[in-house]
């Protein structure tokens, strides 16, 4: 057990309730030491699919033995199985739906267990707020230095999502949005893209590790999105005007469509799901 | 002194402003030990009835030990008094105004006491922030060990809120909607409802302790909401359709209505306050 | 190092996605014992004007080590410097684009230095999460004890805002509005204001400490904004009627448009930078 265990929290509750207060005086009465830490109650309500977007780009920037407790649950109460799952970096407790898809892929499992041994849940008849009854519980266990083999029998299979749109053909990356942040910067299926000097790589994030990278140069290409072309893909939002929109290697190191100082959704009216394509100057 | 004590903070502020923030602030500068949890802060503003609600969801999930610092306040700078009360679970700071009315019916008091002794108060000529130079720095004292009868003299009164309806007369329930989540879940007055198998018991919630249990069959009665009219009373959001509409016994033991990934509150345009009635099958 | 260093973040990146945790667990695995206070991540986007606002009213409130994280940055990415900056009361780390400008003048100046050291930033391409790659390791190697000195050169010059208008002149006082807070309370810059008995005295808060201060009889004025006239300078909400408008001296010692348990900015349809008078009766 570590002196100062972190738990970080993903849900959908959002904050005007009181279910995420009820979930950390259940983690902090297992575990009194345990750091909290939001990563967000905002997913928008049973998105199962953000969630795992959402955990994606944060996990790596957490420290190594954190227990992660996510509880977006569309299935509470159906046979859907809540489980634990220890890794390489992260132990993740959540509901086996899929919501671990874009991580898994980028550690070592170790072990996964269904949350089944009932010293290690609340006693409650309630059937509506696992989060409070089986997940929380679970993570303050794990987070306390219970061993995960003692919560419940290993889970065969864990459910996976399809990986967001990627395709990559002759001159052309098709790719789609796969989020919409707080700025309103639109942020990509295209990726993952690292930077050399002038060129970008493109390596496949989402379940696709086996595929071959493609280096292209940043600025001979075009970003078709939402009936809009902007040329080339820049560093920085400093590097345009402000109210410019522009394309640019995100945080995460997708391919993002921002406007400096402004709303790149606002002003193009996409959704979640809509296509972006990247062509190659010839 | 415990050597994690927690503070829990429920207050109608929102997170805007930097109002908790400062709180904060205020108590880890007199007890830097104390772990802070948020219940919610987004309680609607000066809503007392539904932060007394709130309250009785989460604090019995929150440690024994737990300092409740409660601010929802629309008397700041009247004659209202600041006070901290001391159960068998839970310390709670709050102004005497109602807000600890469903709580209290369910733990036993063991001191009262008006926030006077100016030792225990920030120095500050403000009358509107109470809660950053009264309440935060009593919380936080009580926290760091200080015995509640220094703060002041005893209150020989705490003011209480009139309990929600419930009335129960042969073959129907009457109650009313009490509280809606962040779902759209709608959270009724008609419980708290025990599961016995396929039976229910109801045994009144709020501040109505000596009543007497009624015992019914879920599926033999009728839900009528806002016009319309449920088949019985379900344990899972799961046990029904993507879309439906079900009654269902909700986290807190009252009776809820919801729609399985939807918002109940979104399709039945409801209000707090607005009668919800259970019939029994004849 | 203090036994429970104190971080407090204010940010515009909102919460809803995972920006704010994916700085609070880079900066736990720098830093685990530090403790991590929200401020308010609701900063209006790129209001650096606003976060200078509200960190004015809150840094006092924090212990004196504490380390200030602040992230409004829309210059990320150009050649506005990272700064860090220690003082008599709290170290704040930040971009110099002015966001300190109005505590600043409050507390002595120790070192200011820019945040140019690789070994106390994050390894990353990214250009657009400074917050993340550079901000918050800083803070937390600041919290964790590192010298300020070793963060990187002093800075030659700390960039400052302008202050609020606020002018006095025979008979008048004219300020502005400069914040709305989520109860829909008016703050203006008309301030510092402290009572003693009936009386008031003006201390200009921003900027300008060396000024004269002014005392008036609270009593004996009218305060004009959006049109209309109020009577004097109170207390407090609770001395008028429930959906009074009213002036009273706010927490902060600002003056303050309100409405008792009500939204005066709601009622007034006002904005930040609009005008707000002071007349003295003759």
């Amino acid at each position: 057990m570590t002196p100062n265990p972190i738990i970080a929290l993903l849900t959908d509750f959002g904050l005007a309730d009181t279910y995420v207060g009820t979930m950390k005086g259940v983690a902090l009465g297992i575990c009194p030491s345990a750091r909290l830490v939001d990563l967000t109650h905002y997913v928008p309500p049973q998105d199962v699919r953000g969630a795992a977007y959402l955990l994606w780009t944060s996990f790596r920037y957490l420290p190594q033995q954190t227990v992660f407790l996510i509880v977006v649950d569309p299935g509470v109460g159906t046979a859907r199985e809540p489980v634990a799952v220890e890794t390489a970096h992260g132990i993740y407790v959540a509901p086996n739906n899929g919501v671990l898809s874009f991580v898994l892929p980028h550690v070592e499992v170790r072990h996964a267990v269904k949350l089944e041994a009932p010293r290690y849940r609340l006693a409650s008849n309630s059937q509506t707020f696992h989060g409070r009854d089986i997940f929380a519980p679970a993570a303050a266990h794990l987070a306390a230095g219970v061993p995960i083999t003692e919560l419940g029998p290993a889970v065969p299979e864990l459910v996976k999502l399809d990986p967001p749109q990627l395709s990559v053909s002759e001159g052309v990356i098709d790719g789609e949005v796969i989020y919409i942040d707080h700025f309103g910067n639109i942020i990509t299926s295209i990726g993952h893209l690292a930077w050399e000097n002038d060129t970008l790589t493109l390596t496949p994030t989402f379940g696709k590790q086996d595929s071959e990278a493609l280096t292209f140069t940043a600025r001979a290409c075009q970003i078709e999105i939402a009936g809009q072309s902007l040329r080339g893909v820049l560093r920085t939002y400093g590097a345009t005007a402000r109210g410019d929109l522009l394309a640019l290697v995100g945080s995460s190191g997708q391919l993002e469509i921002g406007v400096n100082q402004g709303s790149a959704a606002g002003r193009l009216h996409i959704q979640v799901g809509d296509p972006v394509r990247l062509v190659f100057d010839e």
